[in-house]
């Protein structure tokens, strides 16, 4: 309403339905920035005319329901603008969010006071998608549901029978359209061809620090269409309503390009710091809210107050919601009538039954067949069984497939060329996006997909922002970390991840495996699979290995466990993965010479330290012997476990393998000879009694 | 040359010069490959044109003085192709690059054997200006060159006495483009209109896993003019040297844009696998090579020969760098001659010699103003004051500067619409661009400038990848990590860095320091501006603390000490920044109830490491008593030092700071009451002896 001044002059009854909804929305946002005096008000206030075209005009969705299969999935990538998503969920009638709720945002919380009204929004939550705030997730989050969303429409609808209808809307703001991970998202969006995806730009031109063009100047509209979007283009989005809706409309008609609405907006709008950076944070002046109230015809001295006219325009939607889902429900029954089969298996999709083949196959593998194999290529071997055997896994690597050892068909690659019934996704180079894609993949509806990553443990680094608000948000994807050790090709210490475990075994609720072989890889997968609550990062190696006897599948799930024992040793030897093939022989070495060792496989520090006490004991005894770590990482991660630490201190070097181990001291001969040294130092005393070290 | 084949036929000497050195250059890359049947060739290969052009026509640099000033900065972003810098270095006569050194390239090394060949280049060598190799740094790193360059040149530069003139050339192949960073800081060098670079695109379609198509159909060059970039385009760049060569002379004039060079190639020019994916790396088939060196004149069964009319074509270089250096010298005497105290200052300024004031003020600050303050206050007035003092100190924050307390004045910003003077630059919402371009500005003549980055601790975690590199590459920045725990300010799990603290204290030569106070800023900067190789990452509070008495700014450098000393202690608490003032109080309650207790301030685990082992027990007792670390992060990184961890064991939650430190028992209160369980399951014994517990 561009006329909107114009009106109230004439008093607020000449507002239309839609203008009053904005004000009224805009004063409620007000009133949320002034209950606890602050939160990030700005945005929200600027973009309640988008809100209001989206949830009473575009959006399928049914507040009775927030979980309905068949919704449009919204995603707030300005996470920060959180009291926009509780506003219109309280207004729309979500029953979890009643104005005591909303209350609670910005509260302290004191005395175990809790609120859905979080800082910023978490999934967990109902009406909330996927957990934003850190810039640019969003917008990789809301390709991860266009995606998933392509895939079911290619694979269940049928003529006439659209029963995967959803499309993914998402608001990002100045600040998420400068992060890469956002960038590499937009770039694969336009290149997979994603139509049912909208990504409306807040254009506030405003950043915390202060006006956009200090710090971008770019022509973002060309940009986009440069990357294959639709570009539609909002000059003033404050008010107009019809205008955000016919732009979404337009959308819907968009083919084989997502669309970007560009929305010019105003921050802070209406009130004394409108349109200035310091609109981004905090409570706004009285005087502008009252005003704004009278505009609306609004007691000024209430607040949280909904003029009841607006409320039912608004709460309209809960019938609507309940109509759209009975509407696909009775469409759901001439599907089932039509396309029996189909519609058992979608169901069972729906549901994220797979079956438990995946688990028969796991159990029933003979690691024999990878014995002396990369785990890497065990790896690969498991994955392409479980992949014919469990239809929700999807997702693919970051352009080093082959490296990673991840096969798949052609005809499997979800991509407009192909299909987009595909399974397996070319990320291109783009390990954050990847990450973050799988994020929105695993949350489109929990169940339906279990999303795998993969590529070299050193670049997920590059992606650690990604993988730990899947961990954060509890959603199961895979990440398949190859090249984990100096045996990865000479590539030298860019390549080689000497700190990158201490993140990921650091991170709560991210599951990180570093198996030695391909049992323990196995092991891996069966409890990577299993879990539903969070994703599981399978730390692997590029080059073959020697054989272990004693791992065990199944012992993995106790995170450490013995391969070899020795009657009343004096020393244990405690490692992983590559390393674990050079301390196994280090131990029998000096078994031989007179000290007996014990070795233990430490595949998951996590599920280890699940373990009960005496577990814990029986693997690494409080005696005081002597446990040694071998691993050629920082060995920061270690000292909970251990009395002293073969590892690095430094970074690697670009040399083959056997060079590389021979000059950090980590083969065989380095590894007994450190030890040697440290039982020197010991001289017999307690291990334990001088504390950890490095040796 | 797209009539090399048709030259040939009519014998190899009615090539061209230029088309026998594009030749030559292919053939010793051939070689390379071939040496231990391996490495990166294919892309080198396709860019041998391009090689001959920037080096034989278009750079300004000195084979016989790598590290001349006023050179022009080469950087390969595709860092796997190494071998094309490699050789180049060795055909322009780098005394270092002798062609021994280049057969080392993929050896194994056994046997203690070292080169300067490591399969991605490593700045330490002559003629390498940053390690690349991660894709997409080597784009940031010519975007903080760009910077620097410019940046000098303004302050610097005078009508007839262009002293700085040095141009940033960096070469990227598909995948740099795909990565994030690299789109964050080609946004970043368009808006900054950084008209002193040129990024030269080998585009040859082909990607590790297959054709780009399949993973990116964007069209590249109106992206490019979009982000602020003049685009030039070379449709056939596999033989055509001059039309490089008139490219780059023409981006020479392009002003107020970087300009972009899109060059069409083809990977593996002229083998059997040319333009495909399989010849991203391994040896080439010996008839192509064979053929490859019949046509240049060469005989194809020697390796590693060039026809001495290509050495002297490439070693004329030589003589042409002295030149240019003997006339750079000429116009600095003319130079000191009219600007004296310029050319002092100049001279200053590339030796890094900002004398000692920036020492005095940090020994003479007085830390009682702080007294209560922020970590994130106190370091904002310290950072003040430095600014003025060292002139080497240059950078900015990732737009949060206000909630960082990194101040600047307007005039002193780094922009075009300001001046290229100004030594604050505002990065954007470009976290791990900033990152990156801070490595480049570091390493553009080691020593002139020290960077600093800005942003919240969390979004370090963004940045982890440019990080790295700088520590890897001994780049001496300071970046500044504010809200770094529950304190700030309600924004919840997402913003709270339970665990990037293991990432950084893990991560090699990178100095984590997380400061209780003030004093202990101080201290951090002492430590952060004396280090000459290598980052140093401050992690601050968001909000006011209590006062503890005991810090010294001096005690820093030993990483861990005492702050409050209690005689026949019964217990010690370790503890650092925010939580440290909570761990105090506990302590003071444990001790006046019977409970003597001792408190270690540890703001830095690097700095405690390096101490001797007589003072590392003088801190951390060997005698059985326990020691607790209290800190609101994942506890793994402690257990090196103490006997018990109070810590996160998962994500935190949006409430205020009483409420969090409350909830997670991390307060005075939930301090004391963990301490005193674990005290009683401890009934007395000796606290190593059954190994650490997280409490």
């Amino acid at each position: 309403m561009a006329t909107m001044e114009c009106a109230v002059t004439n008093g607020a009854s000449k507002l239309s339905s839609d203008d009053r909804a904005v004000l009224a929305l805009r004063n409620l946002l007000f009133d949320i920035c002034a209950q606890n005096g602050g939160g990030h008000g700005g945005s929200a206030i600027g973009m309640a005319a988008i809100g209001v075209a989206l949830y009473k005009y575009a959006m399928r969705y049914n507040p009775s329901n927030p979980d309905w299969f068949d919704r449009d999935r919204f995603v707030l990538s300005n996470g920060h603008a959180a009291m926009f998503l509780y506003a219109l969920n309280h207004l729309t009638g979500f029953e979890a969010w009643s104005m005591d709720e909303i209350k609670g945002y910005g509260s302290p919380k004191l005395n175990g006071f809790t609120t859905l009204a979080h800082a910023h929004p978490e999934r967990e939550d109902p009406g909330i998608e996927v957990t934003t705030g850190p810039l640019g997730q969003g917008i990789a989050n809301a390709v991860g549901f266009a995606i998933a969303s392509k895939n079911l429409a290619a694979r269940y609808n049928r003529e006439g029978h659209e029963v995967v209808q959803s499309r993914i809307y998402c608001i990002s703001g100045d600040g998420c359209l400068m992060e890469g991970v956002a960038l590499e998202a937009i770039s694969l969006a336009g290149s997979l061809k994603l139509d049912n995806l909208v990504l409306l730009y807040d254009n506030n031109q405003i950043t915390c620090d202060g006006p956009l063009d200090w710090i971008n100047t770019e022509d973002v509209n060309t940009k986009m269409r440069a990357s294959g979007w639709h570009v539609l283009e909002i000059p003033d989005g404050s008010y107009d309503v019809q205008s955000v809706v016919s732009a979404l409309n337009m959308a819907k008609n968009i083919k084989d390009r997502p669309t970007f609405i560009n929305i010019r907006t105003v921050i802070g709008l209406g009130t004394q710091i409108a349109g200035s950076h310091k609109a981004h944070h905090g409570a706004f002046d009285k005087e502008s809210v009252r005003k704004s109230k009278i505009l609306a015809g609004q007691d000024p001295d209430t607040t949280h107050e909904v003029p009841s006219d607006v409320l039912a325009y608004f709460r309209e939607r809960k019938v609507h919601g309940e109509q759209l889902e009975s509407k696909w429900n009775a469409s759901m029954d001439s599907y089932t009538k039509n396309f029996s089969d189909l519609a058992t298996d979608f169901a069972k999709t729906r549901a994220g039954d797979y079956g438990s083949q995946w688990n028969e196959i796991l159990d029933n593998l003979d690691s024999q067949q990878f014995h002396g194999q990369a785990t890497r290529d065990a790896n690969g071997t498991i994955l392409s069984k479980l992949w014919e055997a469990y239809g929700g896994l999807v997702g693919g690597g970051a352009d080093l497939i082959n490296s990673n050892k991840v096969a798949y068909s052609d005809s499997d690659v979800f991509h407009p060329s192909v299909s987009y019934k595909g399974r397996y996704i070319r990320y291109g180079i783009r390990e954050h996006a990847m990450a973050s894609i799988s994020n929105g993949i695993a949350a489109y509806n929990p169940g339906t997909f279990l999303p795998i990553t993969a590529t070299f443990l050193i670049f997920f680094l590059y992606a650690a922002p990604g993988v730990r608000m899947g961990a954060l948000s509890q959603l199961p994807t895979i990440h398949i970390a190859t090249h984990d050790s100096f045996a990865e090709g000479q590539n030298g210490p860019t390549h080689q991840p000497v700190e990158v475990d201490s993140l990921y075994r650091s991170m709560p609720n991210l599951t990180f495996i570093r198996p030695c072989d391909g049992e323990e890889v196995i092991g891996a997968w069966l409890l990577a699979m299993a879990k539903k609550d969070g994703p599981t990062m399978l730390s692997l190696g590029r080059d073959p290995t020697t054989t272990i006897s004693g791992t065990n599948r199944y012992s993995v799930a106790n995170g450490a466990y013995v391969v070899k024992d020795e009657k009343d040793s004096k020393l244990t030897l405690a490692s992983c993965g590559t390393n674990l093939h050079y301390a196994a022989k280090a131990a029998e070495s000096l078994t031989a010479s007179g000290i007996p060792t014990r070795v233990i496989s430490c595949p998951s520090f996590e599920h280890f330290d699940r373990q009960n006490e005496a577990y814990k004991k029986s693997i690494f005894p409080r005696d005081g012997t002597p446990i040694v770590s071998v691993e050629e990482y920082v060995a920061s991660t270690w000292a909970k476990y251990v009395t002293a630490s073969a590892g690095m201190t430094g970074y690697g070097y670009s040399a083959s393998n056997a060079s590389n181990y021979d000059r950090f001291g980590l083969d065989e001969k380095g590894i007994e000879s450190r030890v040697r040294a440290y039982l020197k130092s010991l001289d017999g005393e307690n291990a334990r009694s001088d504390g950890w070290r490095q040796i």
